[in-house]
C-alpha cells in the first residue's frame, strides 16, 4: 500500500493527466499534481489502463521453465485429465514453483488480479493448494490471488474428493470449484449438492467449469440456478466458459441469461476462437457481471497463450467481431475492471478512489494498444512498482 | 536467383543438416555439405521451414505508415465498402507505396509468396493494379506476388468494373477476383456469368470472395460449381473463406466438399475465430487443396493482425482446436506448402529440387515456434536472403 505518482499519462487513452496515487489508492486524477515527498515516474505521454484481471487461470500446472511438451494427448476430456495427473508425478511438478513462475509473468503483461483454480484430487491431495497459498502469501503485495478449490479429476467418481474440497475451505481457499456436472461426474444432481453444501458450510462463494454445450449445459445451468436460489447464493455462483450461451437458439440463451441477470450470475471467458461463446456485447447489454481469463497456457492441455491478457483483449475482439475503437475498449474493460468487477472488486478502475493497478501501455490509442500489446512498459500494483518493460522486478524461480 | 549453404538447421524440427540451394533450388540436404564458393549461414541449430505463403490478403489498402486508423464504421458490409473508398480519396492513399510497406512487412516475418486481391473499381480504376504491379517488379527477387482483379465494389452494381477487371487482365493481372454473388451484386447470374466469361478469354484462373454463410453460400457454390464445369475451369477456380463449409448441416457441407475435391477447388481460409470456418483435418481429408492468408491488416476494414504467417498458423491452430505437436505441423504445412499447392506451387517444400525459399525460426520444437512467433532469425528467397532478425533488408518506405 504505497504512495506514487505518476506524471503525463493518457488515462484509457484520454487527455494528458498526472495519477496519484496515496496509501495504495488513487487520490487525484488531473494536472500538474504535486509530486513532494512521492516518489515519482513519468508516463512519458503512454496510455495507462487499470490493472489487467485474469478472472479465470490455472497456476498450479503451467509446464513454464520446463523444456516444450510434446503433446500426443487423445481427443476425450478423461485424456487430457488423466494425461495430466500422469505429467504431473512424473515432472514431480512442484505447484508452488509452478505457480510463482506463472504468475511473475503475468505480473510482467500487467495483472495485477488473479482467480486461479487450483486442482484438488486423490492422488495429489492438497499439495498443489498449499503451493498455491504460498505464492499468494509469498506475492501478497506484487499481485491479487484468489484460490478456487477445483475438482479436475471429478467429485463423485473419486470418493474423497469432496473431503478434500472441504478441508481446502477450512486452509483458506477462497471459492468452491465445479466441473461439467453432466459430462464429468455424469450426477449433475450428486456434483452441484456437494459443492452447494461445501459453500454453504463454509459461507464461499462457487466458480463452475461449464464446458458442456447446448442443451446439455442449459440443463446444468438450469440445475445450478435451482440451488442459488434454493440457497440463497445470489451474487455467490459464477460460471466459467458457459459455452452453452454461445448455442445458436435465441430464445434457449435468452432465458439462460435473464437467469444470470436476475441472480446475478458472473460469467467468465476465456474466448476460445474453436467454441461457441457467450456473446460480450449479449451480455454487457443485459447487465450480467462479464470477465476474462487465459485459462492457463504452456501446460498439458494446449500448447497456446503466455499469460497476457492484453492479448486476451484482442483474442475477445476477434471472437466477437469488434472492429470499432469503441468496441476495442469494450473488450479491454472485459480484461480490466469487468473481470475485478466480476469478481467483486468494486473499486478496480481508473478513478479517484479506485485501487492503485495501474499499466502502462504502447499505442497512440487504446485500440493500437491492445492490438499490437507490445511490452508494458510499467506495472503499478496498489501503488507499487511491480514491473518494469514487460519484465517482473521480482526474478522468477 | 541464387546460391546458399545453410549449415546447422534442423529441417521442420527434425535432425540437424545443412541445406545447400543452387540457382535458386535446394539441391541437397545432408550432414558436411561443401561450402565451396558458396555464401555460408549458420543456423545454430534452428528449425528451417519452407518460405511462408500468404495465399489471401490485400497489399493495395493497408495504413501502414499512417497514423493509428481509429474505426468508427458502421455495422454492414457496404458500409465498410463505401467508407473505404472514402478514406482512400481523403487519404491520398498510394497502392504502391502501401504494398511496398505491407510487404516488406510480410517478408520480415518470412512470407515469401504472397497472393493479394486489388481493388478495381469504377472511383479508382486501375491504379491500385498499376501501383501493386510496380511493387511486384521492385521486389522480384524478394516474394513472388500473384494479383487477383478484385471488384471489391461490386460488379453488376457498378457498371463499367467487368471492363476494368478485363483491362486488369490484359495488363498483367493473374487472376480474376469475385465477390459474394448473391449478398454482393444481389445478381449471382450476373456476376458469375461475367468473371467466368473474362477468366476464359484471358485463359486464367479464378478467386472468389464468399463470406455468403449456410444455404446462401451453398447456392453460390453450386453456381459456382456449374460454371467449372461448363467451362471446364477444373483446378482453376479457387474460393476465399468459403464460411458455408463450416455450417452444422454435415450433409450440405460434406456434398459441397465432395465437389470441390471433384472440381479441384482450392479453398483459401484466414480463420476468423468469429465466424464458422472450414475444418482444417475434414478439407485435407477429402484432398481439398487448402491454405491460408492474412486477409490485409492495418485497414479501414479491421484493426487485427500484422502480416505474420507464422501467427496465423497458431490462429489456424486455435480455431481448429488443435493441442497436439503433430496438429500444428499440419497448420504450419497449410500456411507454408499447403498454400503453395493450392496456388499451383507444386515444389513450394524443404525438399531436393524444392524451391529455395527457406525460414530459420526460433523455438525447440515446431510447436513452439508456431505459439511463440518469435522474430525470424533468417528469411531466404529462392536462395536470396531477404529479411534478418524480423526485418526485410530492403528498407520500408
Ligand atoms: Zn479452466
Ligand atoms: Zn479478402
Amino acid at each position: 500500500m504505497s504512495d506514487l505518482l505518476i506524471k503525463n499519462a493518457r488515462p484509457i487513452g484520454g487527455e494528458l493527466a498526472d495519477i496519484r496515487i496515496e496509501n495504495g489508492r488513487i487520490a487525484a486524477i488531473g494536472s500538474s499534481l504535486a509530486a513532494e515527498g512521492v516518489p515519482v515516474e513519468d508516463a512519458g505521454g503512454r496510455i495507462a489502463i487499470p490493472g489487467l484481471v485474469d478472472a479465470h487461470t490455472h497456476l498450479d500446472k503451467s509446464l513454464l521453465g520446463y523444456p516444450w511438451y510434446k503433446n500426443e494427448v487423445g481427443p476425450r476430456l478423461i485424456d487430457k485429465i488423466d494425461n495430466e495427473r500422469k505429467v504431473k508425478r512424473d515432472y514431480g511438478l512442484d505447484a508452488h514453483v509452478q505457480s510463482m513462475r506463472q504468475s511473475l509473468q503475468s505480473v510482467g503483461y500487467g495483472t495485477t488480479l488473479i482467480r486461479t483454480h487450483v486442482d484438488i484430487d486423490t492422488d495429489q491431495g492438497l499439495i498443489a493448494l498449499e503451493g498455491v497459498m504460498e505464492t499468494r502469501r509469498q506475492l501478497t503485495r506484487v499481485v491479487e490471488i484468489e484460490i478456487v478449490a477445483f475438482p479436475q479429476s471429478g467429485l463423485i467418481r473419486r470418493p474423497g474428493t469432496a473431503e478434500l474440497i472441504d478441508r481446502s475451505m477450512a486452509m483458506g481457499a477462497d471459492l468452491v470449484g465445479g466441473l461439467d456436472p453432466c459430462g464429468m461426474d455424469r450426477d449433475p444432481k450428486g456434483h452441484l449438492d456437494t459443492i452447494f453444501a461445501i459453500a454453504e458450510k463454509h459461507g464461499k462463494g462457487i466458480d463452475i467449469h461449464l464446458h458442456e454445450g447446448g442443451e446439455l449445459g442449459a440443463f446444468s445451468m438450469d440445475m445450478t440456478f435451482e440451488r442459488i436460489r434454493a440457497h440463497g447464493m445470489q451474487g455467490k455462483v459464477a460460471v466459467s466458459h458457459a459455452f452453452c450461451l454461445g448455442a445458436p437458439d435465441w430464445n434457449m440463451t435468452q432465458g439462460l441469461i435473464d437467469t444470470c441477470t436476475e441472480l446475478d450470475v458472473p460469467i467468465l471467458t476465456t474466448a476460445p476462437p474453436s467454441r461457441e461463446v457467450p456473446s460480450l456485447k449479449r451480455l454487457r447489454a443485459a447487465g450480467v457481471r462479464f470477465g476474462a481469463g487465459v485459462d492457463g497456457f504452456r501446460d498439458t492441455w494446449g500448447p497456446y497463450g503466455n499469460g497476457d491478457m492484453l492479448e486476451r483483449a484482442m483474442l475477445l475482439g476477434m471472437k466477437n467481431n469488434l472492429r470499432r475503437d469503441d468496441e476495442l475498449a469494450l473488450a479491454l474493460d472485459v480484461c480490466t475492471t469487468g473481470g475485478a468487477v466480476a469478481m467483486d472488486r468494486t473499486r478496480h478502475a481508473l478513478e479517484v478512489g479506485g485501487r492503485g493497478d495501474i499499466v502502462l501501455v504502447e499505442g497512440e490509442t487504446l485500440g493500437e494498444a491492445i492490438v499490437t500489446h507490445a511490452p508494458r512498459k510499467l506495472v503499478v500494483t496498489a501503488g507499487n512498482i511491480v514491473a518494469r518493460d514487460g519484465k517482473s522486478l521480482r526474478e522468477r524461480p
